[in-house]
C-alpha cells in the first residue's frame, strides 16, 4: 500500500515531509521500485514524467498538487484512473489575494503613482469609484467564485463567464461562445482563471483583446491572467498594448516558464510580471486534504473534485 | 438663507456645481458679501482662511468636505457653532480600497517582484497565508471599521486601537495609552487612520516604531499612514527604515503637503508615496449628504456626525 510522489518544479522533499506528517500510516516513495511496482495504489503528482504511471498495475487514483490538472493530462500515456484536483480554502484564498491585489493596483493607478514618485510629482489622478468598474472573471469555477465574493465586498461590479450556464448571487453571468462577446463588452478589468484545455488554449488572442471595451472609466481595458500561460498569445498581448487597445496587464503565467529573458514582457512598462506565484500550493496546508481523500477512498468512499477527462478540467 | 462655500486645495467650482445640483433651493456663495453677512447660516468648508467664519452673526453650523476636521479646528478664531464631518459609504469605500491595496502590495511582496522584474529574475518568494498576519488599525473609527471588515474578508487577522474601549466582531481591540504597547506587539502591518488632534500629533515617532514587532512572517514591520501627515515624524520613519526596524512604508499623507522635492521619502526604495489621495471626497457622491444635513437642520432636526471640539475629532 504505497503512495508515489512525483514532483517537478517544486521541492519534492517539502511535499514528502508534509504528506508523511499528514498521514504517517502509508508508505510514500519518490521513485517506483520498477515501472510495474504492484504496491503503488495512489500517485500524488505535479508534472510527472510522461509514462511514469502507465504500467502501475494497481494504481487507483491520481492526485494533483494544485487546482490545475493540465500538467497531468498532458501525459499521453496516462492510465485510465480517476484524477482528482485540489479545492481548498488556503488555495482559493491565495488566488483571491492575488486577484484583488492586481485589480486594486490597476484600479488605484499604482503604475502612474510609482512613475510620479520616481519623478517627485505630486498630482492627483482621476479616480472612479469601485461601483463604476466591472471586473469580468473568465473561468468562474472554485477560484473565480471566491475572487468574485471578495471583489464584490470591495464594491466592484462582477461579471462571470463559464462553459455552462450558471448563476451566482450579485454576479452577471455569461456562458459559452455566444456569451463571450456580451461578457467582454461589459468588462473593464478582465481576470482570467480558466483551466488550460483543448478548448481554452490560446483563447486570449488578438480577436478576444479587440473585443474588450475600450471606453472604460480607467481609460482602457486591463488584463490579468492567473490561469495558465497556454491560454494567452503573448505577441497579441504586446501588440494590443502597443495599439493601446490594452492599457495594462498583470501576468502570472506564461507560454514558456520561466519566462525567457528574451521576452519583451519583462521590460514592458505596462506589464507586471510575477513568476507563477498567484496561488502556490502550500504543502503544509494542502497535504492533509490529499491524505484525507486517500484515506476516505481506502475506506470505500468516493473521491471528491474529480476531473472530467474528456473536458480536460 | 445662504450657504457659504470655502475650499482651499480642491476645485471650488466642482463643489459649487455638485452642491447646487444636490439642493438647488438655497443660495450658495463662494465669498461672503462682507465678513458679517447676516444671510449666511451654514458654511461648507475645506481649510477655510482663518477668521473667515468669525463674525458671521447667523452662522448655525460648519460642514467639513471630508472625514477630517483638523483643517477647520486649526482656525483659532472659529465661532462656537456645531462642526459636522462626512461619514459616507463612498468615502469609507475609497479608504478601504487604499488600505487593502497597500496591505496586499506589502503582503504579496510587490516591491520584491517589481525589482525582480526589472532584473528579469524568475524567483518565488516565501509567502505566508493571510491568516498568519495581523493588521493593526490605529484609529478604529468609521474608516477603520470598514477597512477591518474588508481585511477580515480576505483572511487577515485584525487588531484595533482607539481612545475608548470598544468591541468589534472578530477584531482584537485595544484602547488608550495602556493598550498601545500590547497593540503594537501584536501588529505585523500597522495601518494608521487616526484623526490629527492635540493628543495624536507626532504619535508615529521613534518610540512607537521601536515598539513594533520585529519578527514578523514578512521579515519586518510595515507602516501605512493614511490619517494625517501631522501624526508622523518623518525623520524617525527614515531612521527606522535605515536601521531595519521598519521594513517598508506606504505614506499617503505628509507633514508638509505637497511633499517637498527635498524630502528623502520621495526616493527611498522602501517607501511608497501617494499625493494624499487615499480617500478623496467626490463632490458628486458627497454633496447630497451635506445638503441633506442642511435641509434636515433647517427643519429642526439634529445634525449627525458632529465633532467633539474638545477632543478635536
Ligand atoms: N497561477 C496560479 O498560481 C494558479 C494556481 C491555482 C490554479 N490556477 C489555475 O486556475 C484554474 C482554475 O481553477 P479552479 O479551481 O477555479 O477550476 P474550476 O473550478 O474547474 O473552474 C474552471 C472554470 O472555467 C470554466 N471553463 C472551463 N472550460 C471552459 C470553456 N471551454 N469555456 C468557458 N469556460 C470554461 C468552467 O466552466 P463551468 O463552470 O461551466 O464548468 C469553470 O467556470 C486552474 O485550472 C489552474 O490552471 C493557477
Ligand atoms: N488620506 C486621506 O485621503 C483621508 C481621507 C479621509 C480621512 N482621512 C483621515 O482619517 C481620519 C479618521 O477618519 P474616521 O472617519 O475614521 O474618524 P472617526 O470615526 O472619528 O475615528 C477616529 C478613531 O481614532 C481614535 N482616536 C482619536 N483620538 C485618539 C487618541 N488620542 N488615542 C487613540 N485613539 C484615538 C478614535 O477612538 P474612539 O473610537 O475611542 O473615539 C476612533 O477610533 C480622519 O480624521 C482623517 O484625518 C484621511
Amino acid at each position: 500500500m504505497t503512495i508515489l510522489l512525483s514532483v517537478t518544479g517544486f521541492d519534492p522533499m517539502r511535499w514528502l515531509a508534509a504528506l508523511q506528517q499528514a498521514g504517517s500510516e502509508r508508505a510514500i516513495v519518490l521513485e517506483p521500485k520498477d515501472s510495474t511496482d504492484p504496491s503503488i495504489e495512489y500517485a500524488v503528482v505535479w508534472k510527472q514524467p510522461p509514462g511514469l504511471l502507465e504500467n502501475l498495475p494497481n494504481l487507483k487514483a491520481i492526485f494533483s498538487l494544485g487546482a490545475g490538472v493540465d500538467h497531468i493530462l498532458a501525459d499521453k500515456r496516462l492510465p485510465d484512473v480517476p484524477v482528482a484536483r485540489i479545492v481548498a480554502d488556503d488555495l482559493s484564498g491565495r488566488m483571491s489575494e492575488y486577484v484583488v491585489w492586481r485589480v486594486l493596483d490597476h484600479f488605484r493607478r499604482g503604475r502612474a503613482y510609482r512613475t510620479q514618485q520616481a519623478q517627485k510629482i505630486w498630482h492627483e489622478r482621476m479616480q472612479p469609484a469601485a461601483r463604476e468598474i466591472t471586473v469580468g472573471i473568465m473561468g468562474f469555477g472554485e477560484l473565480g467564485r471566491d475572487a468574485a465574493d471578495k471583489l464584490r465586498a470591495l464594491g466592484f461590479r462582477v461579471a462571470g463567464w463559464g462553459r455552462s450556464p450558471k448563476s451566482a448571487e450579485g454576479v452577471e453571468m455569461f456562458a459559452g461562445i455566444d456569451g463571450l462577446g456580451p461578457f467582454l463588452a461589459t468588462t473593464d478589468i478582465l481576470v482570467v482563471l480558466l483551466p488550460l484545455t483543448e478548448a481554452t488554449r490560446g483563447i486570449i488572442d488578438a480577436k478576444l483583446l479587440s473585443r474588450l471595451k475600450r471606453d472604460t472609466p480607467l481609460g482602457g481595458p486591463v488584463l490579468i491572467n492567473a490561469g495558465r500561460g497556454g491560454l494567452q498569445n503573448e505577441a497579441a498581448i504586446l501588440d494590443a498594448l502597443e495599439r493601446d487597445t490594452l492599457m495594462e496587464a498583470s501576468l502570472d503565467v506564461f507560454t514558456v516558464e520561466p519566462l525567457p529573458a528574451t521576452s519583451p514582457l519583462w521590460t514592458h512598462p505596462r506589464v507586471f510580471v510575477t513568476p507563477h506565484v498567484a496561488a502556490s500550493s502550500d504543502p503544509d496546508a494542502l497535504a492533509p486534504t490529499i491524505m484525507r481523500q486517500i484515506a476516505a477512498h481506502g475506506r470505500g468512499e468516493t473521491l471528491q473534485h474529480l476531473v472530467d477527462r474528456s473536458a480536460g478540467y
